[in-house]
């Protein structure tokens, strides 16, 4: 007895859930546990239904394309772990969290590679024996009183300076080794986990619907660098995180989980930093245990969750 | 074109959602939102349907009784408007939310009458120009000084305390008078909206299912008398209120929806009554919609909920 | 024996809790709850004193003045009920919990009177023996067809035609009418509860720190109109309520409270906003509860509150 | 300029904040943060000062000592790290966001030993470098099949079975052990992280005010055994997790923290248990961070927690 999980997305139509579920019906397939969401405005369909039996996987979906309106889209998976690639910059906890979720064997998943723009990240990555790749886009030919006013700018704008002082040129090059690394491990998914550098649209393009970021905000609020300072002066009483896909508008893809905590005036930006590393690392998290249970249809900019 | 919603619940069997969902298919039904749920432990199986289109509500459920197996319930409901009764003793909060919402048509509910043990939210109910009875349980005979000594007495215990100094067969009686009021408004709810009086289990008898409840506190903590004083005492840190069904076991029956708060060190044990009451009356409202659009089973001391 | 509440904001400086409560202590005055602080970047003191005693308020201050540096401010309030103005426009959900806060006691306030733009709220204000004013903006010559037109506006735009539909000349009689209602009762604050219509820089400015405001999103997202609608586009997890004092810009004042409650991809732009009904009142009453007990200091765009 | 905290906690009198605040500006230290609670009830005052400058312990003690009522104690603390033991059985979550906190330097502690009832976790101890004790209470002649019906024994009853089937002695020569350990470590706290045998009174007594534990609920609810059982059985809505500290009475100690999370009926116990991890872990963390920071005071049964 094998479990599958079954996954129909197609325009609305009449009779579809017992259409779907009668060829499992038919094909002997116990249904464990079945969600639909009809999307009235646009008219589209969405099921997921957790299947226990004997599978003959090519007369499965052969009927159920047989069946189908046009414009569907089918997927049939098996249950069990998937392979995930973490990119990292300098931050600990959102890696830790999950390095250790996987340590317990808490999620469906291996961890098969972590890539550090910096290499800070290496010893921790190293205490689980998961290979690390630091892939620098630091000039090195820099004098020190470049590096001092590099380092200043940073502080200003929390960003990496990378981002701003290099050339396109040299972003795109290093993309290209990272992205040779993420492709010789063929992983399902791509965690940006405080990954701190802007990706260009051919990074995007190339791992669609796979790649996952944990934003340092309630999106749509504060998007762009530095949200906790933003929300510092502001004088927000909440403070939260978004994990959603990434897509081409930086900090504007499918949102799949977010969540806030409460903070007060007493919070200076780096206490708000700091109470919101707890939420960013368990909503990253969260997400994950959904998209690895694929509970998560993406269409447009939104996603249909079931939980 | 109407609306109703089709309610399942019986052994759990290979392929009962095709069969349900293929009887509304041939009878033409559109199913607008449909959840599943089935309890392995102990192989029961729940659905809920709703549907859209022309009905013939005796074929479709003569289809369905072929269909499903031995020990199966199922009900049809036009979607609409329920008929409500509340109970209530002193206390404005709970009562006043629901009248508002009655008021506003946010909920799908005729409030019909208003019952009290004490006439205190007679002026109130009356504002909305619904009927009012006042049930006294009280012994008009007592002395002033007598009263004074009863009136301490409830200060203490937080419970009227006409619960514990009348004998049985006031009880009774009172119940009987209370019951005659209800059973003349043919209620398909009654709300015990912080009616603090303890009910004879031939009054719960009477109304099976029917009978909700809210509790202040998140229960199975401080059952009984006072849970906030209790709460106080034990230093939590979070209060709580529970919405369920009664049934004869005193603050034991089927839990519908359940909140907390937070507190402090800082909140007295009335303090903690006060913060208290904005999430009982949340809590109850959020059960009473759940209830009302026919998305709660009841089985054994449990409840599916689908939200 | 009175109680008062002392509220100092001042440039931070060394000895500054030891002075005040000594002179509190030279007054024989008792300290029943204390809190402080100290905005360190911008070098601020902030302190709120729950005293009870036999007040001299003339010498009080004037002690305080001479210990205080250079460009504090300071009251001395009676705690006590406040007088309370509210404006609103249709929806029933927030005047109607104010108004049963008031009914039973909960807050220290009177509402005095409630303001609409239209009249659709006069009938609940009535219940409660509150004067209502309806101050219409409406041009009364228009005919039936311009009306239609100008309800399909609405519908587009979620917000009162008349906020675009009419010159600024109309829009600041509407207002003068308004503001002469306001000031014949002298309120303390007046309370925006779903006013859905724009007000003018001189109107705010004539209500300095009066103006407290609820806002249907979680500020600073989702600004301007139809915060639901954008929500729903968004594709967002969570909705919120924002309430904060009104300043010149538009939904940017300082904020008192906010709470955000979780939704999924099933719920439609009105489903979250029946949804944010209840989180919207809730904040409004607690940022209500906030201000009453005079807990809110506001400085520059933010506000400290002690909790 | 060093840091320092004062915790005074005596009975009410008047002017003790002046006093306390002027015996801090005479030795020209500044105030960072304040704090204050007074307990009306049981007449007693907590005040917690963050503290700035040079500082004379002695004299600044002996001028406290003079100005407080009897009774009054009171402690000069250098912030700074703390040095904690921890106590685990298998589970871990709880262990490994500790041992990560630990790492990124996320608390103010420095874990000096983990010590288990089983080896199970010395391996991710290691991993950071921090010594691991195993104190084992198996009774290693046990045979084959006596092994088995024991671990039978402990899935129905979710407790180590060593709880129950070993005598007082063996449970005393166990926990001396532990002791001995403990001790060489000289810890300022004790951190019970799921350490799942119960422990007598004379251990507790050897910690006071040092042993924190993580309950796997909502305290007072579901004390015992099993937990997440009790809650799937009761069907409730939420689930929670208490940090308190450890006294005689089981899972009876002053409860420093607490948090819920949302559950349905779709939740096994296991799913329970499961969701409840990162509740517990959250919760352990947030308390743990409230004792290193010296927020917290114990009196009586209960907490002052100055967040």
């Amino acid at each position: 007895m094998e479990k599958k999980i079954l996954l129909t997305d197609c325009p609305d139509a009449k009779g579809l859930i017992a259409k779907i579920t009668n060829i499992c019906y038919k094909h002997q397939l116990n249904i464990n546990k079945n969600d639909e969401f009809v999307d009235h405005e646009n008219g589209r369909f969405f099921m997921r239904t957790e299947l226990e039996g004997r599978f003959n996987d090519e007369t499965l979906l052969a009927d159920l394309d047989d069946a189908l309106p046009a414009g569907a889209q089918r997927r049939l998976v098996k249950a069990g772990k998937k392979r995930i690639v973490i990119l990292v910059t300098k931050e600990t906890h959102c890696l830790g969290d999950i390095l250790m979720k996987n340590y317990a064997g808490a999620l469906d998943m291996d961890i098969v590679a972590v890539i550090g723009n910096y290499d800070t990240l290496a010893e921790l990555t190293g205490k689980f024996d998961i290979p690390f790749h630091a892939v620098s886009h630091e000039d090195l030919s820099r004098t020190e009183h470049e590096e001092q006013v590099l380092a200043e700018l940073t502080g200003k704008f929390e960003i990496p300076f990378h981002a701003v002082s290099h050339e396109d040129l040299s972003r795109t090059e290093h993309e290209e080794q990272v992205r040779a690394i993420i492709d010789g491990y063929q992983p399902d998914y791509v965690i940006l986990a405080k990954y701190m550098r802007v990706l260009t649209p051919s990074f995007v393009e190339a791992y669609p619907r796979k790649l996952i970021n944990i934003h340092h905000s309630f999106l749509p609020a504060f998007i762009g660098a530095r949200p906790y300072r933003q929300a510092f002066d502001r004088g927000v009483k909440l403070i939260g995180a978004t994990a959603h896909f990434v897509t081409d508008d930086l900090d504007e893809g499918p949102i799949i989980e977010q969540d806030v905590i409460h903070v007060g005036h007493a919070f200076s930006a780096d206490d708000m930093a700091k109470a919101g590393r707890d939420v960013e690392k368990s909503v990253l998290s969260r997400a994950l245990e959904l998209v690895l249970n694929e509970r998560v249809f993406v269409y447009g900019n939104k996603t249909v969750v079931f939980k």
